[in-house]
């Protein structure tokens, strides 16, 4: 067996293991008030060079909702691409947290939005009373494996501000985001305009671990960390999640881990090509390949127990494959050999 | 530094790290399709001798707001302890979840309802239009240390269901309950009417693991589980939930930590008899021991750096005092030394 | 000043304005225990020649918003119509009252879905988690001015039960649609499948008056009942709304009134066919006419204080004329010499 | 039958049929930006000597509920009488608005708070995480029939300023208790500290109206706009909402209903006094009087056809007598000769 079903289906890197037995020594003030948790939050303002606070939860759905409901009033609207996680794959998250708001999708290539698209997306909400302009929400990297530039972020965020929205990152592949721009976080963030950033490692080597980032904790802490209290997310032992994202922050394992599945990608999407029957769909940027396969060939992986999965909103044939911070060169290299 | 507290504040037994380390190798189906997850559903129906679901949580809150949401309308009423946990420490997790249902507090002596006073509150309801009766939720072991018998729980499962009343344990120190009841599992929740059981691991040696437990899926799994989802609380990786309870249970780790955090808490209640200055103001009967004491010991307490936490609820002078599965009879020892 | 900006700028139909005046004398149980009421629940399952239970309540909003918290859950997803008003007009309303739903809107031909974009909507929906198939909302007379026939209802409605969706028809204009099919209220509605009816009376000559139809009250009551008094919208003094619909129903008033429009919008179709610079937009089977306007007639029909709104879903330079129970004919032809 | 059962089974005073009459003739833009509206909004700023903003809705549950929703976030604490409308009578509308707002009931003599027992809630509130202190509800005249002062309310808004609570107060019989008092209406709300006002109508001679008044409307239009909207309380024919009011303040109806329905209460108060068998329960201060009569005198009543609700929560058999706008004299005498 070889899973590329998604990042989320592999282990742990073994300095986060570490990291959490070490953790477990001794009795620590508990729902976040242990010093493993303030030396994260300070390592966060020096990765991010800027003031912020942060909230460690442990699904990337709890810190995108939770963002979200910040944000968002009830009767608020979200802009979000059209194959947005919190649109597609959240069952409601967004509209539960907020209590009510609509999700506004908006069409876009290779998973990205354009400024003019939201423009056209914000106008055509006054048209009729759906909901009231307030939130952008983007992802980086993409649903579709691409990433967004700075640049890009910046031409967004400034839309997004001209109307007054607040904007939300949802970074549960943002080290893979990181590791492909070669651009600062914080030239991916509140420099371009994000006011919260769920910053993810479960799928990058971690066993649990987003931290939910306030980028301007003056105007939204009152709001979060209520929320983040009384949503079941505020873990006694937060501890546990903090531990994680101290290795995980440590002697850059974060970047290391994404570059390695990076590359992983990269290695399968030059492998790829030319080979007849397999075409790759969106721009392999980050950890995620898209590739449309021939029958006989998506025949051949199943027997062949290489585990991915279909994803039909990218079309007929069309197949997801994830690479991982431990997907191994000889399983690329197994995987394009079924492929020819 | 002793630390009494909570039993939030401490570690993890090595057997559950050691468990989460195991589960770290090679990849697993994710959202509970893991392996792991699917043998503790089979070791909890075998523990609880019935059919059951179980959904992983990683805290107390999400586990009782899910089973409150899914046993209550938004305009049902929930008959809790006025002391309940769900009332008085969640920030409205169970209005939240359940989209703005009640809570209506009964007054009871040690922690504890009365099948006389639950009667008195559900015709109390009836006289104006404050909620629909709805939900029974009790806590066991309560908030005050007390621990409700197979009996007295089945004389309040038969009022609740005489009034139609889905019921709810919180069971965030469900194993100090059965340590100290050496009651059945089964005669403590589902014999004596408990539909959903929120089954804690946290405060009782595990990193962060509760099951929400269902004993009548066929009635509430399909509410159930999309809110498990639409909440964040239905981790990617739920094996390292499910590895932390596969540990818990077996070779009766649960029972073993609870027994002999109970047993501390003994020792601590029988060493303060006839100490001038201390008086205990609720029956010892799990871990907790509430204590009042004169300003002077307290004094001592705080610099001899003794933690635990003082609780105007139940009076002046009023502190609680929380043994764990990994308090020193030495620590005892050493908070009687100071207190006499 | 002519307006045609919509049926709801309209005053009231004298007969119903009596019947206001005649149900303030005396006293009279309130909270809808009054004889009135009972009166036009008992004519109600004649008209619609079923048992049924009604829920009065003053705008479309409040019954549509009501009736969709009833079919579905929090995480439920509900099949509507693209221009639906539910989806663009009502703010969030069906989201606010089911605690977060999703509604999933459907393109289609002249306001009408077809059987085919229904499933291939809740094939699609399947796809991802985004929600939980629940719900199927219609209107009828459509936002387009179109006109479902029972045939092609029950066709919506076949699909609709094999996938266990609950029905709500939003019959804002019900009477319009009723007088233009010929068709009974009972084939239009519970006979095709709907379970619940928004059976308009304000935009035809009320004052602010609909009711809400619960065709399998067994199933739905105990959940419909307790929101509509929660959401504000059980009157103390429910008599004046079924006040209202006495009259409405009395003598054919309704359908007298909606032929009316009907006729009025007959005549200003027919009038505009082969008016250069004049196009009809959207087949006109109701009291609705959209009409695509050069820009040179757009400002004639202004200066002539002629209002109507704009509508821009339906593309540049479109236009909506509505036509209400007392619109006269001599308004139409203003209209039209202008239009000419 | 003579109908003390409450001052909502009553009619509707003539000056305010009347009024709904002529507001039907012609057309007038809907959803409240009609010239009526417009009329009552001036004449309310007129009344109460200060900028504010209305919002005209049909029950007073929708008015209470909507500004504790605009007062309160999903995580707030909203403090009122533990008789309070709001909590014992709307089935949770305000935490269904709110979004699971906790209701805090305070005890407190014949209806109303003392600044103390506020002060003592509000402590108690911050001993564990139940809700965040956000709003104080108040209702005047009270659920008991008696009166806040200008300088009662003023106590109450220091204390509640000074905790960063906002106000809100439930004026269901408003002007009863401007009647009673003799007081401003600016003195008895916003110099007071009151921030919204359900000022009601329907229980003192309308058909159906309430209006919710904003006195600070800079802070509150942005979030209370659109749940009005939501909530299926825009009425798209506002005007017959307003219409009523405009009816209310002119020549003073609204004082001079009230006025009557007092002095109805004041005759009936002093008719009982002495009579065995009768006891005043609760000061007789507006149109409410709550009376424990021996169960000879209950039978009486009874078989006399006198209508009137028995009143549990103020002990063993005590009943409430609501005295209206047009509750005549002869109706109290031959309640009283019965009673005697």
């Amino acid at each position: 067996v070889i899973d590329f079903r998604s990042d989320n289906t592999h282990g742990a890197s073994p300095e986060i293991l570490e990291a959490v037995m070490r953790a477990a020594a001794g009795t620590s003030t508990s729902y976040a008030g242990d010093p493993i948790t303030a030396r994260v939050r300070q390592r966060c303002r020096d990765l991010f060079e800027t003031d912020l606070e942060i909230f460690p939860v442990v699904t990337g759905t709890a810190g995108n909702a939770l963002a979200i409901a910040t944000l968002t009033p009830p009767f608020g609207g979200v802009f979000c691409h059209e194959d947005a996680h919190i649109l597609r794959d959240e069952l409601g998250a967004a509209e539960f947290f907020s209590g009510g708001a609509r999700l506004i999708p908006i069409p876009g290539n290779d998973g990205k939005l354009t400024p003019d698209a939201l423009s056209a997306a914000i106008r055509d909400l006054a048209l009729a009373d759906p909901a009231m302009p307030a939130c952008l929400s983007l992802t980086n990297a993409t649903e579709a494996g691409t990433v967004y530039s700075p640049a890009h972020l910046t031409s967004l965020g400034n839309v997004a501000r001209s109307e007054m929205l607040g904007i939300h990152m949802d970074g549960a592949r943002f080290a893979n985001a990181v590791a492909a721009t070669g651009a600062s976080p914080a030239d991916l963030t509140w420099r371009a305009g994000v006011d919260l950033l769920s910053f993810g490692a479960t799928k990058n080597g971690a066993l649990a671990a987003e931290l939910l980032i306030v980028f301007r904790p003056a105007l939204f802490l009152k709001s979060l960390a209520p929320r983040w209290h009384r949503s079941g997310h505020r873990l006694s032992k937060t501890r546990f999640i903090s531990a994680q994202f101290e290795a995980y922050l440590t002697g850059d394992l974060w970047l290391r881990n994404a570059r390695h599945a990076n590359a992983a990608a990269q290695r399968l999407a030059e492998g790829v090509a030319g080979i007849e029957g397999v075409e790759i769909i969106r721009e392999v940027e980050a950890n995620v390949v898209f590739l449309r396969l021939t029958e006989a060939i998506a025949e051949r992986l199943q027997k062949a127990e290489i585990l991915c999965f279909d994803w039909p909103i990218f079309g007929e044939n069309a197949y997801r494959f994830v690479t991982a911070f431990d997907t191994r060169d000889d399983e690329i290299d197994q995987l394009l050999a079924i492929l020819r």
